[in-house]
């Protein structure tokens, strides 16, 4: 006897929700769901993206993290072209299931295309007025962009 | 001479948004921005939210987290109600400026209205197939909601 795909389990009351066992994600009106990824060593936020319920489903299934690509409109498997995986050491779901937690460990050490190792490298300074000038708080790239990535369309959306 | 209000750049080139230091977050259709909230000393994820750009500049200007509420359609500064107020000690961005981390050290250490310290106090057993059963990785509430919050509407939507 094989338990077969994973299943979510509907969404019947806000006890069973938040203070249940279940699984039953809230998927928005575009069917996604907001995924956080962290360090699994160093809690560092590594980056922020979606999931559809296949995606979610076969990150559970298979422990490396899938995602889909708003940008693309695609199933992503994190790595697939960059060879970044990201294996899976915990998984975790919010009081109310709209966001997941992902805690990880990157091969190679880098989650971000832009070629740092977080996509967050950058900081506002607090109790700035006006204009604001970001902070760089890391300027090394683990990687080349162009030679991972070749001619591929950049992601980012203006 | 005063600095006025924080001010956000208008997006112009993927370079800029990526590699520039001009704050020029990217704000949906409804105005909003995805922010990721981190126990500044645990690296523990707290909760996941939203800010429209008055929350931003506030939590910028005042280095107290301020969000904004979908489920109430306004703005909220945290621990108003709780007092669990949230200071800021790191505020980045990430490479599209679609997102927003927030390091955070908080008052009473709790986050989360059903009572917990973190909002993600379940797991998901990676490997799993079939019907899901969440594993508790927390079973000791900080407060009482009942107690603090009183008969004010639960934010969790169906």
């Amino acid at each position: 006897m094989t338990a077969g795909p994973v299943k979510f389990k509907a969404r019947l009351s806000i006890e069973q929700v938040e203070e249940g066992d279940d699984l039953a994600p809230k998927f928005d009106d575009r069917g996604l769901i907001t995924v956080v990824t962290t360090d699994a060593t160093s809690g560092e936020l590594l980056m922020q993206g979606t999931m559809n319920s296949e995606a979610l489903a076969l990150t559970i299934r298979t422990g490396e993290a899938h995602y889909f690509s708003r940008s693309r409109q695609a199933l992503w498997r994190k790595g697939a072209t960059s060879g970044f995986v990201q294996k899976v050491r915990e998984l975790l779901v919010d009081d109310d299931q709209d966001c997941i937690w992902l805690r990880v460990d990157v091969a190679g050490g880098a989650s971000c295309h832009v070629g740092y190792r977080s996509c967050f490298y950058r900081r506002v300074p607090i109790g700035s007025e006006g204009d604001i000038t970001l902070e760089w708080t890391d300027t090394k790239k683990v990687f080349d962009p162009v030679a991972v990535y070749g001619d591929a369309p950049n992601p980012t959306k203006l």
